[in-house]
């Protein structure tokens, strides 16, 4: 008997109350009723994304919102900064390129973070309208101090916007006691809803630019969704299904109560990462940088990182992520955020072995999974 | 105890196949497991779509589709020509607007459908690159005949756009044999699933232009979905619980058969046209062009519309739609299409009804619903 376990750093595992959510019978989104759900999710969002700012709710994946920031906040011929440590990163440029947006890119190691002061130079050299920053880069684990980047940004014309697909509601994010103009996230990761919501907060500053901006908009634009949002509605009919389930997540999170759950994720990526270290394994990320939200592993020599994830997928059920881009083959990605909790990484490290130790990789049965034990016990 | 009864043209009626496909545990996207669901998926939407062209699944709602449409067929100077009959004809306008398009607007009496010489002529005038019509309008219950449209315009250089969001899998739209270059649609009518997912299909006439296209775009590049799905992907995250639910509901159009599927929704809008007239209410649409996916009818004098739809739905938990946009109050629009049945049908009108014979609207009760037994007798 195979079971199905699924430890990837988005989309992450639903909860019961989702499932349960997802398979009600569908109600139509322009009544009472599906405006209180509306009003609700949104309040919940604003607790989650900690600002008091606008969030909107938008029908297609983080990449979507995250255009929708794009599109909205700049026009072709603006300059905007862009950070390039992993894959997203890198979305960001792409997005601008699209717009006809000119970007300054800060290279970082794929390892490591960018530094506050990298932004503030950058910042004083160019006439940059926005900085596009990365909270958790999927692709590598690593982890942005958006704190101090925003306290360099606060008192510039630029806006600062974050990429938080996959940190929000697992990493603290302080949107307004920070300062960050907008914030982007989606369904499928701390959120444990499935992919198809992305999320968008703006600040006041931010309704500057998205007022000015003249980038062809329609199903992105914000100001339609303002302008809806002031008779609870939404532009266009929203996937009513998601938003349900929606509630249903936020209120667990609620009842968790938000500093919890980070540090329910903190304490799951530590176990991850002394597992990994007890296993003489490498960690992929800067040890200043290392995530909460996932652990990128390096494949051991001798051992062939595809074959490792496709073992413990195929032959056992426990999906992990492999490496992305340029670390394809060369990690493999553990999450610990959304639905999981200690046990869950328990069962995914002790696969973890299992797949190792019939891989050849030498090393003492059991001590990963002690490591983990270990630092659950504290 | 009151039970809901969901007769809205979108959301249509989920069957319980695909609530049960919605609330299973989430799967990863990037897996053999996803591919082959992503594959039944389209293969299953190109026998809907009745084309061997490529067929992309869009994380977004219908309009998110008709964006794509837009912003990758066109180019800013560009010039289009679109059909103005209703609240959806006037959404390809807005869209061209958004994206520095010029339009050819034909306008058209709301009650009626754009004649295919109308078009013809107009695309004589004009150097359009492509024609936006819609299959179905949602906001009147008027069905345009695609087909003699499509015969005008396959000789010329331009192609042809059909918004089918409320005609898909309701309608026959026969897209390769009458040579529709680009279909368009969303998931929540005939489909039977939550809102949620657009979808595009695209001809080889249509890849020309996207090819050559100017405007920005990203989250809805189809270049890049074609680039994707060469390796059996998507190219952002998709909305993978709604693809599930999508196969299942696939499955039963597939059982039931396209030309069945069509026959019932036929009789069922068949029903609700001689229920109004047996009644001794007026169609809103004209009767050459009368939807099978809705019909609107005219709210009759010294009657409230929209306390009408609103007693219907708060007292007996009938659900239709009122009149949208400039038809608010004036009409009331009762589907025909997706998870609905003779016995659904029965039911609205009996609810309907009710409520006109409360409001004290003179009838004999009973006699709709007799015609429409009569027609379901047949």
């Amino acid at each position: 008997m195979k079971k199905n376990y699924l430890l990837t750093p988005g989309p992450t595992p639903l909860p019961p109350q989702v499932c349960e959510a997802l398979a009600r019978p569908i109600i139509h989104h322009r009544t009472p009723q599906f405006q209180a759900i509306l009003k609700e999710a949104v309040e919940g969002l604003k607790y989650v994304f900690q600002t008091k700012s606008d969030v909107f709710i938008l029908s297609s994946s983080g990449t979507g919102a995250m255009e929708a920031a794009v599109a909205n906040l700049l026009s072709s011929g603006d300059t905007a900064i862009t950070v390039e440590g992993g894959k997203f990163g890198e979305r960001w440029t792409e997005l601008c390129s699209a717009y006809g947006v000119h970007t300054e890119v800060i290279k970082v190691e794929w390892a490591k973070a960018v530094k506050a002061e990298e932004i503030e130079a950058k910042l004083k050299a160019t006439k940059a309208r926005a900085v596009f920053v990365t909270l958790c880069e999927t692709s590598t684990g690593v982890t942005t101090d958006i704190k101090s980047i925003a306290e360099v940004i606060k008192d510039s014309e630029a806006v600062l916007v974050v990429d938080a697909i996959s940190g929000l509601g697992v990493i603290d994010l302080k949107t307004d006691q920070w300062g960050v103009d907008v914030v982007i996230s989606g369904s499928q990761k701390g959120l444990m809803l499935p992919p198809g919501l992305g999320f968008i907060s703006v600040s006041q500053k931010a309704w500057k630019l998205i007022e000015a901006g003249k980038s062809p908009r329609y199903y992105f634009d914000l100001r339609t969704c303002k302008k809806a949002w002031e008779q609870t509605d939404t532009p266009f009919t929203t996937s009513v299904s998601l938003v349900v389930a929606l509630n249903a997540a936020l209120k667990m999170l609620k009842e968790e109560g938000l500093e919890n759950v980070f540090k329910r994720c903190s304490k799951l990526a530590q176990a991850v990462r002394k597992a990994a270290k007890a296993l003489g394994l490498e960690l992929f990320a800067d040890g200043s940088c290392a995530s909460d939200a996932l652990t990128a592993i390096n494949v051991p020599a001798g051992i062939d990182g595809e074959k490792l994830v496709k073992a413990m997928r195929d032959n056992y059920g426990v999906t992990i992520a492999g490496g992305q881009a340029q670390l394809k083959g060369k990690t493999f990605r553990i999450a610990t955020m959304g639905y999981l909790n200690e046990f869950d990484i328990i069962l995914a490290l002790s696969c973890l072995e299992k797949v190792l130790y019939q891989m050849g990789y030498k090393f003492e049965l059991g001590i990963g999974v002690q490591a983990a034990q270990e630092v659950f016990l504290k």
